[in-house]
């Protein structure tokens, strides 16, 4: 009997891998033989470095390079067993959780850190790059990375600009003249699952500036800001990022890619997929297990488990879930291939409880949950 | 696909008929041409009554008879459908739960009750009896239930005594004359999972006494009139019930049951699956279901749950277990048959919870483990 194993993460709790190796425990308990094959999945945005590496097949490069403030940060990017393809999560560089609370404030931050993450992977011969995008401490259109790769941004007076949320608007001018080259021959894959433009009532900052620490007074000084970019940005490529889906993604990084990189927006769960070899992986396979922290109607609108679903339902393999917490009504997920759905959680107990037994419940659940499958055979 | 449904009270939320019904229900949620067959369990103590008489094919019988006061108390017991078949359940008439907790004294209680009942059904044509032992609010030895049958107690003074368990020491003559005759003509099947004498330090006075209300004062005024009781009996039978292992069930009635009746003792279980016709239902069966509140140790040691999974697995029938609470490490429910048990508890949540939601969780939890069985298939 072939399992395939591939849950997200169990935010709280268990990453992915973590979780798959429970999994992976119950069903040795139930059925010792098995073969079972982990993929640790993610939903694209913060988080999916690891899952994607460990799935696909590849190692991890560290390098130190700015954080949101500017201050060194270790930060881990992966490079993929075909030795061309990065993988990039501007959390890792960029991310807020690299700011302290108090300290949060998308005025102040640039996502430097993330160009440098993508120029050092230039230099190691990576041109095929896949971008996670969740999760970012910044505000600042991605002018930060741009510079980190060779743009120069200057003020009316010709004075050098290093850009962040709070100072878009006194750039006059943009040079792209040394604009790192390597970057028209390479191919960037963004998984983005947000449809927010970079401006207006639905743009970057009005909906994840707050989230980021920006105080409600400084909201309307960072959309001018970013109106400024978006205005500098077209006069120079002719794309209006404006209202343009998605390129609201991580306070404008996305459109930074989509303006000056050979790029595309895609859902964050295919491209892990894609980049775990998913469905290579499934092949032959009898069951696949997937799971999350909590499955209800968020799931069935794109997470992991959904995804992993559809991809195991068009092989006509059956896909069990796990969770720690599954809400009633899964109609949804059955019409996206999810045969059933388990609970982590054996006994009444406290949320803190589960999570902090997370593993040992996962295991239990996972025997079980293929026990009943086995007995059905 | 044919699923017996056999599980035994949710306690303290969910009779068996209740908790049937609600795994019915998720079944065909899943499967709605499944074939269910509704087989509702008991453990042969308190509480079995209605689950045999469902599963059986029963009716239900009501009379009017002395509570353990004597005050007047509307009693059920079953007529099973060969007509000749009578359920008592002595607690129905005889039970610790119809005295209000402040008055609760098994030196003044009677099993009178259920010797009415007994009697009944002997008016009725009935000469079978099944009598679950549970749940009593005496201490009577069973002289009650004698006396209700035609048994007369007299003092040394030749004054006619009814019997309690305080005053069974007063007792000098046993008078059978008026013994009903259609006992010796019936069968006793009598449902008993303790092994506690008649006395002594693990007798019935010792050991239950107290949880019917008796103060620790008390106690050896009681054991003093059991041991008269059992004196008494054995000069008038030739049966030492003072070491009888059972003979102290429900206060000792099961005592003067192998004392005066035709009767044998028989683990709870067995007596519920075979009344139950359990065998016969699963015959054909793919799958059965089976549960109850809380799945330990002690479900391992001969409750409800693992009766089913015993005759399920000698036939080869597949077994789920559903329970408020999994507790882990399930190897010695698996070595008795049972595949895989999985909690109703769908999310962290308190007890009471769990308890008020009993209904929908178990619905919602036969729904997704029917799947994984089906899934497998």
């Amino acid at each position: 009997m072939k399992i395939v194993i591939a849950p997200d993460s169990f935010k709280g709790s268990l990453t992915a891998a973590e979780a798959a190796q429970a999994i992976e425990r119950g069903i040795r308990n139930a059925f010792p033989e098995a073969d079972t094959v982990l993929v640790p999945m993610a939903d694209g945005g913060e988080g999916s470095l690891e899952p994607i590496v460990r799935s696909a097949g590849g190692t991890f490069v560290t390098h130190t390079v700015r954080d949101p403030f500017g201050s060194p940060v270790d930060a881990a990017y992966g490079l993929l067993a075909d030795g061309t393809t990065a993988v990039v999560e501007m959390a890792r560089a960029s991310g807020l959780l690299l700011v302290p609370a108090p300290l949060r404030n998308p005025g102040l931050t640039s996502t430097y850190g993330t160009g440098e993450l993508i120029r050092h992977a230039l230099d190691k011969g990576c041109r095929r790059f896949i971008v996670a995008l969740g999760g970012s401490a910044t505000n600042d259109g991605g002018a930060g990375m741009l510079e980190a790769l060779g743009m120069a941004f200057y003020d009316a007076s010709g004075c050098v600009i290093h850009p962040s949320g709070g100072n878009l608007e006194q750039i006059a001018r943009i040079d792209d003249a040394a604009f790192d080259p390597r970057i028209a021959e390479s191919d960037f894959l963004l998984a983005c699952d947000v449809n927010n433009p970079l401006i207006g009532v639905h743009g970057a900052t009005a909906v994840y500036a707050p989230q980021k620490g920006a105080a409600p007074s400084n909201i309307e000084h960072l959309e001018r800001n970013m109106r400024h970019w978006a205005d500098l940005v077209e006069s120079k490529t002719n794309l209006r990022l404006h209202d343009y889906p998605g390129a609201g993604a991580a306070g404008g990084l996305a459109g930074a890619f989509l303006a000056f990189f050979p790029s595309r927006l895609r859902p964050g769960i295919e491209v892990v997929i894609d980049a775990a070899g998913l469905r290579r992986h499934l092949s032959g396979a009898d069951l696949a297990i997937t799971g999350e922290g909590s499955l209800d109607a968020q799931t069935a609108s794109g997470k992991a488990p959904l995804g992993v679903a559809r991809e195991a339902q068009s092989l006509g393999i059956p896909v069990i879930a796990l969770a720690g917490a599954v809400r009633p009504d899964l109609r949804a997920l059955y019409e996206g291939g999810i045969n059933c759905a388990f609970s982590i959680v054996n006994t009444p107990m406290t949320l803190d409880e589960a999570i902090t037994r997370a593993a040992e419940l996962l295991e239990h659940a996972a025997e079980q949950a293929v026990r009943a499958f086995g007995a059905g055979r």
